[in-house]
């Protein structure tokens, strides 16, 4: 069930805005949604996508981005454990939400043009992933 | 001048997504920039939108957004002192994302429904406006 903590906000109309943005502004959860739009995704391959990111602080926000029920992780009982990240139907529906803020910030950030190529799956060690 | 604030992120593409997220996601700024798409307010009428948001609070965001270019200050030389805010041209730029924000918000938020009437011109204060 998605943790409720918008008791403090007294804003209406607006608030709807505030309320989709406390959901999803944790640092790099826009990021984290973003790419798995694409498709389903590894512990490690996450990591690569976002390499300014430690590794706890990309743990905490997946737990919150599943806790919200936007996303389902899925353990795969194997050595060494496999663990994949996806979105569920509910976090589909911020698809216009996080195309938007990409589209914008392609346009206006500066961040529009990728200076890094893709990470290919040969790229992703095979580590440990128990996160 | 729009202040850089994104020198540490590394995750391209994605990064665009970060970026916005980060010019918009101080606490009320998704709300101010929402009431402001539907026109010019004064600072009193933006304190009767948000009636949670202390009024440092408020200044501190009216501010940030001023730096970034999104909204325009007006100060009309008059007793008790007119301040005026609107979007400029850069902050009307962000309407398919405030407005994403908001359908999202409005959809699965259950903040969809306003139980305030909106503020009516006359409920304003009179009273200095020189935030």
């Amino acid at each position: 069930m998605p943790r409720i903590r918008h008791k403090r906000l007294d804003c209406s109309p607006g608030c709807a805005v505030e309320a989709t943005l406390e959901l999803i502004d944790g640092k790099w959860k826009g990021v984290i949604l973003f790419h798995l739009l694409q498709g389903t995704l590894r512990f490690n391959a996450l990591r690569k996508l976002l390499p300014n990111a430690t590794q706890r602080m990309l743990t905490m926000q997946l737990r919150e981005l599943e806790e919200d029920g936007f996303i389902h992780r899925e353990i795969y009982p194997q050595v060494p454990p496999k663990v994949e990240y996806s979105l569920t139907g509910h976090g589909r529906t911020l698809e216009p939400v996080i195309l938007a803020l990409k589209s914008w910030g392609d346009a206006h950030t500066g961040f529009g043009k990728s200076k890094r190529a893709p990470v290919a799956p040969e790229q992703i060690e095979a580590v440990s992933e128990t996160q």
